[in-house]
């Protein structure tokens, strides 16, 4: 097996963990009693993360790790990896199934291997850098194709964004103005949307305020689908950035986008 | 068979046929070079209007018959269906699966019968007037108590809005008191989640500018879990309406809501 097939053999474990200590959790009644680190998404959040740290680091303990819900672990050497249990939490909260499981692998701070799973569809996007992202679907139940679309034209362009209120006030005039530019936005999503990107049915996203666990697995599995995904600024994406996010379908759009966005 | 069964089982015969059209167009390609009436969504939506209005005509012949892609049919008596093959389009078109074919049944103008149908989850909610709502997952896999949630504290709700484009411009300011006043608000969902409401899992969905054949449906599903669902001002949705629709779980919190709203 080579190294890469053993990472993802590992986070693909990790994602499969997650999935069984979140299901039962879902849908889950929230009594007024309930004091908020009792809540269904609070615990289901903690105990994922513990299982996802658990399963990756019994395979490579010498791996940093980085996640929400507990303290980083430096890595040893060249390789983190970074986790997010529940992205979506007000998804997840709201009974809405497309909250996200996300892991990453960065090396070197670069993000080479990331999983978007949801575990109550099943269905999953895994990227590696150079090669073909792919999408699975239990018994292929549920359609898609990767692939991003070739939008050539912003003005008709499908954009997606998971909340108005995500902005900083600088950002909250710029992302107006794409909106006003492209064809269609549409709400929620979390990086269940970058899946939905890497599929053809989604051209722009544009987001902020993200951490490195909300972005570092969308990174190859957009790469991977043929789309790109940079900061407002068109730059890479960097763990100590601001977490402004741009994600689009078709690279050659990205100079237009960044025009409108400056 | 009681009359009310028959219409159940007629109901439920459309929304069947309506998934069975809409399903393989859900995900499919959308090429630049397509006109807008050969779009997936838009034969989607026609066909499936269509293959509804067929299985209901055929079984109840003088209903009347009101949707959205095709002239109405006038009632030779009191009862009309109201119709929405496809509601939540932008989710349909980004792929997002929550989008959901809405079939209400009309008695004198007021809806006794309502289904909520999610053709990709298979989930399914069925409101009967007098009857407890019911929520049937295919398999039991996807988690779901039907029951509001009484939540008794405005500041402590769950608000649930498809877009924040979709309000008049006196109704946005009135909106946005309301998004100040709760505790949260997760954007998208169309009638998916007014499901998510008769589940216990949002408190209050406060939207804008519906026709009929989106609302319909969601009048006996949202009563029949023990909420309320009325126009801003807290009178009963009427089809000559403006529109605009407010859905709570805890009935006693309605007069505070409206108060906010007015």
């Amino acid at each position: 097996m080579t190294e890469a097939a053993a990472w993802l053999e590992t986070a693909l474990a990790a994602a499969d963990a997650a999935g069984a200590v979140i299901r039962p959790y879902f849908r889950q009644p929230v009594t007024a009693e309930m004091k908020s680190d009792e809540s269904p998404v609070t615990k289901a959040d903690r105990e994922a993360e513990l299982a996802i740290r658990a399963v990756l680091s019994a395979r490579f303990p010498s791996f940093g790790m980085l996640g929400e819900e507990f303290p980083a672990a430096e890595a040893a050497g060249r390789f983190t990896w970074v986790i997010d249990p529940i992205d979506g939490t007000r998804a997840f909260i709201t009974g809405r199934p497309h909250f996200c499981t996300l892991i990453a692998l960065l090396e070197d701070d670069v993000p080479i291997l990331g999983i978007i799973d949801q575990p109550i569809s099943g269905e999953r996007w895994i990227g590696q850098r150079g090669e073909k992202t792919r999408f699975i679907a239990p018994g292929g139940k549920i359609a898609g194709q990767v692939g991003t679309r070739l939008c050539a034209d912003l003005a008709a362009a499908e954009c997606s964004c998971t909340s108005p209120d995500m902005f900083l006030a600088d950002q909250k005039p710029r992302f107006e103005r794409l909106k006003a530019s492209v064809r269609r936005t549409s709400w929620g999503g979390d990086a269940y949307a970058y899946g939905l990107l890497a599929l053809g049915m989604i051209d722009v996203i544009p987001e902020a305020t993200m951490k490195p666990w909300d972005w570092a697995a969308l990174v190859p599995v957009i790469e991977g689908a043929g789309g790109a995904i940079t900061d407002w600024q068109g730059r890479a994406l960097d763990i100590g950035g601001r977490g402004d996010v741009l994600a689009v379908g078709n690279p050659a759009l990205l100079p237009a986008i960044l025009d409108v966005l400056r």
